[in-house]
């Protein structure tokens, strides 16, 4: 049988246990050009918070009753494609279910050459890796002796961005996150030269100026609204601000606030960039680029990273709470299959 | 003697009569490396009314009692340096006076062999005709057969943008202007296949989702505030948002709100990018590639133009005031000297 997470309900606000039904269903057929791929980890990513929302609300909503969908790794059972053999580990865009069946141009196959576990492709080697290598690097342009600001900063994302901003040769990185136990990791383990404490922070602003007195270059941003508005006032001439989520958004029951403070884009001649990660995972040259430079970082010891992996499929709609709350450490997946 | 208009108070909302003061002073001496300019116009750019707020404002406030700055079109009267002779007709930063003295530098030698009009100097061949080129084009990075929406598209930076646009092969030219007189010229001279009157529309972002139903590739904004919100609602994949001033935050006493959907960046891997037509006046060879190619079209009649010509110093401040309540139809300058 194939276990499937299906959306009962839209949720309002932070996802709960109950907006969740589970069901079984048969085990899908393939058709030709397909695969059958086993399930193996479901990627809890904070984006999936979107797809879950009505109509008229950003992303194309998904219909009630319909598994979640996210990014998965999984194992090809079945093939009816010349592309996916049995047996290869793949990843790609799947759903909270045991089996999922689809095109094989749906998933790509992890490279098995890098010498890295399983679960790291869940992470540095996965969609996590790329959006953090590609989003500071190509859409933000950082250069050597550049200062970086980065909300978000002990998330899965916003942990590999300080430290590939070090390893690249950035100046200064400052990074933004919630409470000191995150705040400690941050500067201990993912490279950052100070953590504000958003939560002990009255005057974000000020103390984002006072971390970095001469301005960020690039600005990093994942969360929005005040954060946003904050760095806004703490570029430099000609910054980037990489728009990679605003997971403030997520859940908000009203539109969030908007920055009141664009003036400042005129007169830093600064620019936002928005990107999504799955518009290069098609371009698997480019990816291959950036996990073969992760890959090295990984086995020099230069780059650190945790996986926080939940076990079993009935975690599933709790871990996705979790997200938000900030109750996990690092890259938080669900273990479905072996 | 040298006659000035100085701030006399700090505007608070739009600016009046009484917020600027005429003063006599003696003509400047030059030193070395100085040229003393006879300024024959005076521009009126919105942009000005920011110099004009106090500290804690977005630019660098002018004091109160200094000459009002801004972009003048003169003629130089002693030169103190090699780079420039008398009799060459100049343009740079300088302020409402009839004389100013200043390193030669400031000033750029306006292109005589061109063919036009002194008039066009203030206009097309100069700081709004590089305005509407290099922003639609350079940064704006419009391509054939795209889709482009204007805010205050009769303004004289916006008339340029609808014909360049067009001139360069844009598939559909869509504006916004206050008014059907505005509506009108922005169709009928300036080249825009259909202008939305904001005064006349309850729902902007409807209202441009008619006009441009695919969205628009670029956005070129010079107003901010429900502009911007409603375009952000609609814009294509990859979309260039350009912006190249904010009017409604320049008299705004609150801070101006700002746009709730940012998220429409992330779902269109969209950008906003700023920029100031300052930074590339010292690029000469740039400048006059952009304005050679103006030119052109001016002298073969597929660029039309207006320069509301007021006369007379004392002209000056309530001038500066039509900018703002849109009495004005086309580039509005002031004739200091002959």
């Amino acid at each position: 049988m194939n276990r499937q997470w299906v959306l009962a309900q839209r949720p309002v606000g932070l996802p709960r246990h109950s907006d969740f039904a589970k069901r079984e269903v048969p085990v899908p057929t393939i058709k030709d050009g397909e695969v059958l791929v086993k399930i193996l980890y479901a990627m809890m990513d904070p984006a999936i918070r979107n797809f879950l929302n009505a109509a008229g609300s950003y992303m194309t909503p998904l219909p009630l009753g319909s598994p979640i969908v996210g990014v998965v790794l999984g194992r090809v059972e079945q093939t009816a494609s010349p592309a996916l053999q049995v047996g290869m580990i793949v990843s790609g865009f799947g759903s909270w279910s045991d089996y999922v069946a689809a095109p094989a141009g749906n998933f790509s196959r992890v490279p098995d050459d890098l010498g890295s576990r399983l679960e790291d492709y869940t992470h540095p080697l996965g969609t996590i890796g790329a959006t953090a290598h590609h989003g500071l690097l190509s859409v933000g342009n950082l250069a050597a002796a550049e200062s970086v600001l980065v909300s978000g900063c002990a998330g899965a994302v916003g942990s590999l961005v300080g430290q590939i901003a070090k390893l690249k040769g950035a100046a200064r990185v400052v990074g933004i996150a919630g409470g000191p136990e995150k705040c400690r990791r941050a500067c201990e383990s993912y490279g950052y030269d100070e953590c504000i404490d958003y939560k002990e922070t009255r005057d974000l602003s000020a103390a984002i100026r006072k971390a970095l007195p001469q301005g960020a270059n690039v600005y990093f941003e994942n969360v929005g609204g005040a954060m946003l508005q904050a760095a806004l006032d703490n570029i430099t001439k000609n910054a980037r601000i990489v728009v990679c989520g605003l997971i403030a958004a997520y859940n908000a029951v009203e539109p969030l606030a908007g920055p009141t403070n664009l003036w400042n884009l005129v007169v830093n001649t600064a620019q936002i960039r928005a990107f999504r990660v799955a518009d290069i995972l098609p371009q698997h040259a480019y990816l291959r680029t950036i996990h073969s430079e992760i890959a090295a970082w990984i086995k020099s010891g230069r780059l650190v990273y945790k996986v926080d992996v939940r076990d079993g499929f009935d975690a599933i709609p709790d871990s996705f709470g979790c997200l938000f709350s900030g109750a996990h450490d690092g890259r938080l997946v669900v273990k479905i299959n072996d």
